[in-house]
């Protein structure tokens, strides 16, 4: 444990409720595990509430005259209709339209954003663009971080913290909400595909009183600490940056087509790199995989697809699925065999598992 | 073990010798312990050679017509005199001239450099600036992984791998050398106060074989694999980023004044900040601090150091050294307490040690 990863506001508090494991994203510590097994908690969240620190969503701040022109610049999402309160999941794309993060968009004002990143230095990447072109902005890491509240009981238990308003906050939505006599942007967003909630805690010398707040509130609901859930995550489809999201994969072949906006009327970093692989067409697209043999615990290492003796792709994120009773995986595909329900052999360890390729998501 | 942080070409084999712990640099696995205490790995490491996986080095290629105008735009390190050939550690900065990376540079050719980085995305720093200010140049991160050899046999285990005229690399010095019908680039260096290489392979799929190859050679000099050694590293004075490495911190205050070029004869970014700060000085600077009680075990979280009542600064890493039979540490110290000499007393837990303010390097 170096001082160099960092501990976030909740750390000590998910110390002191048995943390079984971490991980680093964003240079930052990021509870993995509190000893139940994945599907014990996959189970938990679809029933009940859980609390993640998800400090590591660090927010990268842009802001100043030319705050938007930047925020468009760095995205092929069309951000002119972006309204203030909205959250935007977007790709960020370099020159070659390689995927830089995945971030959320938090639009606070017209001349003041936040990224919510994935796990790469997108202050640097901000930053450097905005030197490097001598943009009227200015780009730094707010003490922000956020604490998810997730499953289908979290509306009930931040109705008991923030009082009945936040019922009426819609899904990708954010608003303000008082704290201990301060002001919290919450959004209604999280990493799952259950109802939940996201708090931006802007001062980190409340974490702890915020922590214990929401889980006295939670107690009632069976509230327990948690984290994104593999099962639940892949069953959604929802993509990792890092696992099936890097910067050697184009925002087409990551089923994020809705997010780039192609017509050339907006000007944005890799616009004629993206209209190109657009015009040429993808050459692979992220698909499921289904398929069977024992239950698979969660891929460490890729797991390679073939058709006959060729290899067509490789499951990057991959795990049985106990509501499906079958194992699924997210994978690219290449173009001859993405066809959904072509068959497929799977190689797990030293196993041939027989599967299909398969519509995404899993299940809702 | 997620699989977004990456495996290295040599994870395999340091798997197979019995890797007790990583931590994660640059989105990749680093290894941290092989199962001796930190202190049995020190004696070894100052007796004999280890071979250790410093893959998340990575290297950021800078390639093109502006490759040396962008290397220095980047760093207040004079790299006029630079010769092709040569390893220059230097403090890359921003605007502000907070420190972004503190990484050693490698001239390759006029118009080719390496960034070899310590843990932060150099890669989209360099090419945000890049693309921002339409630079002629090409940014990107090649397969090359290095190995380091560290330790006074470092030299005999190379020699047998290499040849005999691996002798004559000069410290902080690079050369091309044969491997398997290769050619390979091989650095004097390393992250320790020691003798030691550090081989830049570029080809991940002849990892597990050159650790063999080195592993082989190193058998009759008692070879054991390692990492960057806590007690080595702060007896050396050796900084690390994120721990004593911030971009809240100046290079000036961070014993790197050396590698700043104050004349004004060359332009890098955060220039102006940093001959501000030049000129009117810095309000604290990194010093060691050594103390008394029993032996400390690593700090996982700053000691604070106080005098009299007042914190004057904090130990960012510290630890027990064997040799000095003294707890040492590394501490940004405020300017009316860096006096080599000054008394301070250091919360460890919940004791108070009596020690005083020193110079660094605590030992060579």
């Amino acid at each position: 444990m170096s001082r160099r990863i960092r501990r976030t506001p909740y750390t000590n508090r998910v110390e002191s409720f048995g943390v079984s494991g971490f991980s680093v994203v964003n240079h930052m510590l990021f509870p993995k595990s509190f000893g139940n097994s994945i599907e014990s908690d996959y189970w938990h969240l679809h029933e009940n509430v859980q609390i993640w620190d998800v400090s590591c969503q660090r927010q990268v701040e842009i802001r100043g005259r030319d705050a938007a022109r930047l925020a468009q610049w760095m995205t092929p999402r069309d951000l002119r209709k972006a309204q203030v309160g909205q959250c935007l999941y977007l790709p960020l794309i370099d020159d070659t339209a390689g995927i830089v993060n995945d971030p959320v968009l938090l639009k606070l004002a017209e001349d003041r954003f936040w990224f919510s990143i994935a796990d790469s230095d997108v202050l640097l990447w901000a930053k450097g663009l905005a030197l490097g072109a001598s943009l009227n902005v200015t780009v730094f890491e707010p003490d922000v971080s956020p604490l998810a509240v997730q499953g289908p009981k979290a509306e009930e238990v931040m109705a008991c913290v923030f009082g009945e308003q936040i019922r009426n906050l819609g899904f990708f939505k954010f608003g303000h909400f008082s704290l201990f006599d301060t002001t919290q942007i919450v959004a209604r967003s999280g990493y799952s595909k259950m109802d939940g909630f996201e708090i931006y805690l802007n001062d980190s010398d409340l974490g702890e009183e915020l922590w214990d707040l929401i889980f006295q509130a939670g107690k009632s609901y069976q509230i327990r600490p948690g984290c994104p859930n593999l099962i639940d995550r892949v069953e959604a489809g929802l993509l990792s940056y890092g696992n099936e999201l890097t910067k050697d994969n184009n925002p087409l072949e990551c089923r994020l087509k809705q997010y780039c906006d192609l017509s050339g009327d907006i000007d944005y970093l890799g616009k004629r790199a993206l209209q190109a692989i657009a015009q040429r067409g993808v050459e692979r697209k992220m698909r499921g995989v289904v398929f069977g043999g024992e239950p698979c615990a969660a891929c460490t290492k890729p797991w390679p697809v073939y058709v006959d003796n060729c290899q067509v792709g490789q499951i990057t994120t991959g795990i049985y699925s106990p509501r499906l009773k079958k194992n699924i995986g997210l994978s690219m595909i290449n173009s001859d065999f993405w066809d959904y329900g072509q068959a497929v052999d799977v190689h797990v360890s030293n196993t041939v598992r027989s599967g299909e390729v398969a519509r995404l998501p899993f299940a809702h």
